[in-house]
């Protein structure tokens, strides 16, 4: 595209320019400023209607362009997902649609009639409407003497108001020079927490206790030779103490510090803390800034970069502990990734994050598949760090893909309208094996254990071959991460699946894979099935 | 507007339509069908970028654009706000923002550059950055010998990815026909929960005690009529139980009842009851839909209609209570209100809702103030049922004003982006008379008293009269409001100011009026005025 000089005058030339650039057919997101200033040339409520029904959320405004809303999927039941009906286009209805901005909906499933209006001071996020359902029904009684048919028709009216409003989000994951975050010559930590007034020399950063005790100190000397003052909140960082108490924890340290309702907070640590801390950051006050650092390869590639939050819930009636069954979707305001920070983790807690990128290379991408195989086990020996084990750049790379295929996959999905997500794999029964009672498994262990289950499932589907099986298997083992456990039984399973249609609404929508970086979901898995490959399973050694 | 026939072939046509619509100038958001076809002829590429400029998010595609991002306000920490640089529109700054896609940003604040490529897989949500960032500074030591002047300038790179995101949210606060809710006769009630499959005949609900003793059999009946089963989670609604344990409760049933992903239930009851309930339906399996039934004039008019939810939190560290400090925003999926409900409340709770109606009224509508002052004694007395009380209709016109007002309020500021909020007139100093250990005060009643409080503080700073004040006081007094509490003193009165600051990061932002009607914020209240206004308190009898 390129960049042309336009008199603002002439409503045609802007137009035609705006034509002009748009037939330009490069798929880029970039709009030249010729686009721009036509489209800001054209009335604000025009630009605001058009906006609205580009989203697809059912404004009135929708009115006469018949596309379903984007964001209904079929497996939604949403009540207020009515699409628009074509009467704007169409002449015999007789509905007014142009006086006083009034537009009619007709919703095609229950033929319910709703006339919409704009509230004069919110025009573009309050409308005025009133419904009308008619239901009709035949009631047939047969008695010995005559056969009593009774139709009844029932209208309803109903009015009331519709709140139509867009939340935009945005927020960067930052890639810190390697080792640099905790310099105090580099600014993005203290930067991070956002641009205070002169003299606001306070900040309040959560911790997990392996932080407070490799990194504590240095992280206070950052702070501290900034004329900085941190208050520090330490919370346990293993899976066994995410539950709602950590949470509170953290709340009570909020209203203690008194942390304003704009200024962001850090959080320091693995999965386990960057989860508690975006609950507690999207709930105090009803919602306040958090920055995420994290501490853990698991971290990095996986909690880091989405928007999901949550605790493990323990249920006072059925006694039982429900993985990640509380929680929320909150976006950060920034992630700051350093990856010297893996260099202080042990080896099973290294490994532990490989579960999670092998996860992303079988669904997406064989390079980083490719990448595993040949580099894994010298990336778990030297922990990420540039040594004679790998190549210069092996380890950034693995990281590099994995949180571009995650921020892929989440990226259109963040709030996972669609419960079809390639990201969910090894996540159906990974959930119950990590919830065993005394189970002695890492979540990134039980993603693999899951996902090398659902590897045989798909060679029992044809989906791909026992070679590729085996290929799979050698990698994972490179990366000491275990494919099997001796609580997936058939019951452990069969249970997954079944809490699977809870959770994924009604469907199993399993991921499995059609070959090394390819996916799809399946809904129909027998316990049969399961059982057929449990055996297989066990052809494998643990 | 009318309705073209438009030659989808002629691109000219179309946008020259497109323009003539766009130039008329009535104040509509309803989109013309031929405006909606031109703008479908734009390439899709094109169009979400000029939607995400639209938005204002920090989308690289909005380069070229100089409007500063309409969501970012002043006192917003987001360390993600640049605004765009005007490089696309400079050709002397040598930056390559034409190629494949790429944009360039400048933060005006810290002089950072930020170059921006969107991922191939996810390029309108995920994009690639790289930031520069450099800073110089200048120290000199003098010593005896001489003055050694040191420049240290500090280049740092970070690379990483923009995630930006759009969440449309769209919900209808519908008026059910007076008595109607509970007649199986219509389907409202079970409709809002949900297109299930045939046969799925199970539903859930939460109720308050209230309604449990007042309704509970009747909504049960509601659904053994239709031969659903009804799970009901009974909780307290006073405002003494709106505490964590009662989300918990509430989740604990959840879990129990296995409640999926997708399925509304029902919550019905006061404003307690559906601030518990939305905070449960945001957290279980992070978010799940729910409907909200207020039962309640002070749930009708103000929990029903926004996003808001919570509870009070009682702080471990400093064993405060704090009102409403932990909760979220998140939209039901529905509301239904059927003022019939106002019917056995007790007399002091119906004048309680008036609390907030006052409020209203004071802060945005000499009409709402009017129907108050000439029919409110009356309304209190029938509550709000048709009878010799009042005329026909005022009821549901001070019903519908006040929902109207509270949704044109925050329709535009869902999300509170904005803290300065005319509704939260009445909600500086009763946060903390609420909270008052072992204070016989409502909701309403709190509201009341800070608003009158805030009558006597606007009228010493010369925004209205001494008749406007007694005005305000005798239509308070006629609706059986408090406007003074003992425990309205200096002391509790300041820490009210500093709370706000808090609250409302960095400024006081309390609403005052300066007529009846109309508000403005102020954040420079003193000690000294609010113990002058306290002074003028004690004229008016309690």
């Amino acid at each position: 595209m390129t960049i042309k000089t336009i008199q603002k005058s002439s409503s045609e030339v802007l137009l035609a320019s705006m034509r002009d650039e748009a037939s330009n057919d490069k798929p880029t997101a970039t709009l030249s400023a010729s686009i721009l200033e036509a489209w800001t040339s054209l009335p604000p409520e025009v630009r605001s209607a058009l906006v609205t029904s580009e989203l697809g959320i059912p404004n009135p405004a929708t009115a006469g362009s018949n596309g379903t809303p984007s964001t209904t999927k079929p497996e939604s039941f949403s009540i207020s997902s009515y699409t628009s009906g074509s009467s704007s286009s169409s002449d015999d209805a007789g509905e007014n649609t142009d006086n006083s901005g009034e537009t009619v909906e007709i919703c095609p499933k229950t033929g319910t009639k709703v006339v919409l209006k704009p509230l004069e001071r919110a025009p573009k996020n309050v409308f005025e409407f009133s419904k009308t359902h008619t239901e009709e029904s035949t009631h047939v009684e047969k008695t010995s003497a005559a056969v009593v048919t009774t139709k009844t028709s029932i209208m309803t009216r109903t009015r009331g108001w519709r709140n139509v409003f867009t939340l935009p989000i945005a927020y960067d994951v930052n890639m810190i020079p390697r080792g640099t975050l905790l310099d105090p010559v580099n600014p993005s930590l203290l930067e991070a927490t956002g641009n205070h007034p002169e003299g606001y020399n306070r900040r309040f950063a959560v911790f997990d206790d392996a932080i407070e005790r490799l990194y504590g100190e240095k992280i206070r000397a950052y702070f501290a030779v900034k004329g900085i003052e941190l208050t520090v909140c330490v919370l346990n960082g293993g899976e066994a103490d995410k539950r709602s108490a950590a949470v509170d924890k953290l709340l009570d340290e909020l209203c203690a510090y008194k942390l304003r309702r704009r200024e962001p907070f850090l959080a320091i640590g693995g999965g386990c803390l960057l989860d508690i801390a975006g609950m507690g950051a999207c709930m105090y006050r009803r919602g306040v800034p958090f920055v995420r650092v994290p501490t853990t390869l698991l971290a990095i590639v996986d909690a880091s970069v989405g928007v999901k939050n949550g605790v493990d819930y323990c249920c006072a009636i059925t006694d039982e502990t429900y993985k990640n069954r509380v929680g929320s979707f909150y976006a950060p305001s920034a992630c700051l990734l350093d990856p010297s920070f893996i260099a202080t983790q042990d080896a099973r807690n290294v490994c532990n994050g490989f579960g999670e990128i092998m996860k992303l290379a079988l669904v997406r991408s064989t390079d980083l598949f490719e990448l595993l195989e040949t580099h894994g086990a010298g990336l778990v020996k030297s922990r990420f760090m540039e040594n004679s084990n790998v190549p210069d750049g092996v380890g950034d790379r693995v990281i590099d893909l994995s949180i571009q295929i995650m921020l892929e996959e989440l990226g259109p999905n963040l709030w996972e309208k669609t419960l079809e997500r390639c990201v969910d794999y090894g996540h159906t029964f990974s959930k119950l094996l990590e919830m065993v009672p005394g189970a002695d498994i890492m979540h990134g262990e039980a993603v693999n254990v899951d996902g090398f289950f659902c590897c045989i499932l798909s060679y029992l589907r044809g989906f791909i071959t026992m070679d590729t099986v085996n290929r799979v298997f050698a990698a994972m083992k490179s990366l000491n991460l275990p494919t099997n456990s001796l609580d997936l039984q058939s019951e452990l399973a069969w249970q997954s699946c079944k809490d699977a249609v809870e959770h994924r609404h009604g469907e199993q929508r399993i991921p499995l894979i059609t070959d090394i970086g390819e996916s799809i979901c399946v809904s129909d898995i027998t316990p049969e099935e399961l059982d057929r490959a449990l055996e297989v399973m066990k052809q494998f050694p643990h």
